[in-house]
């Protein structure tokens, strides 16, 4: 962290929220840009900001049976080809290693842009018979996608990420799976990470390459515009063929294996920062935030001393004692010298811790201190007894909930209030035009009409909703018979 | 987990320990090989071992004062080249990225070898005054370096590891660091993985790419090589020029900063588990196993679910009472169907699980099962009410504590045993050339006489002992007076 007193500015939110976006990644120190284009540099605050989603996810993978496994970098040509549709939709992207040990490879080998091809491989070797299912495998890894234009943490060349791999007896316990993964995006990105997320099948144009469904969450930015924010997908035995990935079942006939795949990576932290900040700066949702409490000392020269110790005595008891969820607190002390103590508020704003403390020597005389919560900026006294630190470990922890509560209802109703349905392909050009938000329009289900609108409107279908259209309901683009009733927006 | 029944067999350690590796690595189901030459693959438990290791190392980064970072995968050629000692040093180990997104780059991708590079080119962007420094960065990252030779864990194109990187004001900072740090990992290997390891500084030919001291860890594996298991860099001014890392100093003027790195891989773990097992298959220590005690239920059909039940309570009691070290312990039921007990305790011992819990029918009856320690074999009764599962935890966490030092109290007195000091350049073959170990040998410190010893030897200084040689010692190759005693060894 900067010691500096510099002055700072950050676009303001309301104005423009990309450049708001930008600025704040920058300044609270969350990302840099590194000497290779499109490529981030992860500063400490912004992966301990990472570091805490991924602890809350790892938690859900193993939790729902999932074993953590590690596979290469690298993965040869030759495998990758296996996969037709798969290889047609990822070579774009991909780099390639040609020199390795000062020679020429005989092969170019991919650097993984996602790991299909490789748990294949492995499972081909390890797959024998029924009673080896399920493989339910996930690794954390660092992918590489050739990016045109990339932004810190939603679209980067290299990016960091969770990739799950599963493999079953039956279809059945594949859709299963893949539904049951989804479900665990859902509840990280509105349980934990306060983001309101609409999840459902994407359209076959806008599935994963290899897959037979793709399922997905997708997050509403500010702007209107969609984030894909995690998927799970269905790959029947597309994978398994081509891998030939097969078992012997208890009648002894060989069959191939369902297979899925599910990936969240660091791009829901970028939608979770720019969904929740404000002018000041972010807002970090309690579950995820590397410190939940700042304590700012307030103090002249002759009294610091008193003070620092102080805090350092409330830092350790509120360690000690409050209890949010089960888990301990993050307290940090902020003495830094030669800051004011309106710089450290603005600083800790601009960082989205969701308490601060403030303290002072006329508040350790009277047994109390100002305790400001970061989404809402009320304040309310703490009464603290500064000779024990006894103190109400409840009422911190209630704020903590309360804070997290009100993120997530803040952007389920932000999200929710802004799905429009329209009664002309007039109107809808107007909603995405304009940034509104999502439309959520009957369609046909045809690639054709989806490929009509994206070109039309920018638009593409990022959902289908889990109910069908009425049987006499119209495609709002074609006025052919209604399949879907689809959300459609713009998205990052 | 394979379910499967079937015969295995491990080389014994003691008629060849290359072998017995091997086929306790895969048999274990620790790692495997992979599509790609030289990359491994971790499968679920071998991922979980290097998980653990992770884990204890990271707690001992984070409490010295470090921040958890992430630099991206990729060095642009031009950066690398600035430090001319490094890139020399590292140039032929590297794999190059020519092509990405469908065409050739205009400059070659350096897939990191490691990351000093990029650390300087970030902290010449960052660092400004003298009130930044220290930087106290560290990551956890894939790196990769063309070996020829590869073996699981040991040496392999791709491993996992954590590079520290630092910053400092003044030499004796960076000095103080690099000190600190080889201590921690000193203390990894001996406390945590019950590894004795030799520590000191290297030779000059034996040191870092561009360093001006290196130090490391070395371990004495059992065919008496050395495993260098952790190396700590002083690199004083040499990044910090070569990539224009300056701050202003109190009194305006500017001086380059003082920087050092440090790491430690995948490999440690080859050593601890090439270290420790026997001819029945791994032995992990305590510290890092990621299961303390299995519970294998024996019983008829008519009375299995009873005794599965119970297992189970049993399982959840342990993991509820007892404490080893403050922490929880992870505890297993294997009641996988259609396996014999003697399978199961020989899987298990086979996985180096530290205790095994054994309880039948009449155990439940008597309030009483056995508990087995892997390390010496010995079985004791451990005292059960089966219907309140009351037990006398403290007995378990005696265990483990026990088996803890039991299994470094072997390594140690295995390694100490084993430094030889040797009268003349004959006897030294002889030890070296019978694999009998180390010998600690006086030497003139010059590079000649070293690349000498090692041509005719293969022998190589692994570090320097901490006393000097007399005045009137001679170096036992060329005659000339001693300057230093380093420790010789054949390496991995």
């Amino acid at each position: 962290m900067s010691a500096k007193q510099e002055k700072r500015f950050i676009t303001p939110k309301s104005q423009d929220v990309s450049q708001w976006y930008t600025d704040v990644i920058l300044q609270a120190e969350l990302a840099d840009y590194s000497p290779v284009r499109g490529c981030q540099v992860y500063r400490p605050y912004g992966y301990s900001v990472w570091e805490a989603i991924k602890r809350r996810l790892n938690d859900r993978i193993i939790a729902t049976g999932h074993e953590n496994v590690y596979m290469p970098l690298f993965i040869p040509k030759s495998q990758l080809d296996k996969e037709a549709e798969h290889v047609e939709g990822f070579a774009p992207e991909v780099a390639w290693v040609t020199h390795g040990g000062g020679k020429e490879l005989e092969e170019p080998l991919a650097i993984r842009p996602t790991s299909e091809t490789t748990f294949g491989v492995m499972w081909s070797k390890w797959l024998q018979s029924y009673r080896d299912l399920p493989f339910l495998h996930n690794q954390w890894a660092n992918v590489v996608r050739w990016e045109k234009a990339t932004r810190p943490f939603l679209r980067t060349l290299e990016f960091l990420w969770q990739e799950g791999h599963t493999a079953h007896r039956t279809e059945d316990d594949a859709r299963e799976e893949t539904a049951k993964m989804l479900e665990q995006y859902r509840q990280l990105a509105c349980d934990d990470l306060c983001m309101h997320v609409f999840a459902g099948r994407k359209s076959d144009s806008e599935k994963f390459a290899g897959a037979v469904e793709t399922w997905g969450i997708e997050a509403m930015m500010p702007d209107g515009k969609a984030l894909q924010s995690g998927t799970s997908h269905f790959l029947g035995q597309n994978f398994a063929r081509a891998y030939d990935v097969k078992f012997l079942e208890t009648d002894n006939t060989e069959h191939y294996a369902w297979t899925t795949s599910w990936g969240v990576s660091h791009r829901i932290m970028g939608g979770m920062l720019m969904t929740h900040g404000d002018d000041k700066g972010l807002i970090l949702p309690p579950r995820v935030a590397p410190i939940h409490i700042v304590i700012v000392p307030i103090h002249r020269d002759d009294d610091r001393q008193l003070v620092v110790e102080k805090a350092h005595g409330l830092a350790a008891a509120l360690r000690e004692q409050v209890r949010w969820r089960d888990e301990k607190v993050e307290v940090k002390v902020d003495d830094r010298e030669g800051l004011r103590p309106g710089f450290k508020f603005a600083d800790w704003e601009l960082r989205g811790v969701p308490l601060r403390i403030e303290l002072g020597p006329r508040d350790i005389e009277a047994g109390t201190c100002v305790l400001a919560e970061r989404l809402g900026g009320s304040k309310s006294n703490l009464q603290v007894d500064f000779a024990t630190f006894s103190l109400d470990a409840q009422s911190i922890a209630e704020a903590l909930e309360q804070l997290q509560a009100g993120l997530y209802a803040k952007s389920r109703e932000s999200a929710e209030s802004r799905v429009y349905t329209v009664a002309s392909y007039d109107e809808f050009k107007q909603v995405v035009g304009q940034g509104r938000g999502f439309v959520l329009a009957p369609w046909d289900e045809e690639a054709a009409t989806e490929a009509r609108v994206k070109e039309e409107t920018g638009a593409t279908t990022r959902v289908m909703h889990p109910d069908l259209p009425g049987d006499d309901v119209k495609c709002l683009f074609s006025g052919a018979k209604a399949r879907r009733l689809a959300y459609f927006a713009t998205s990052y």
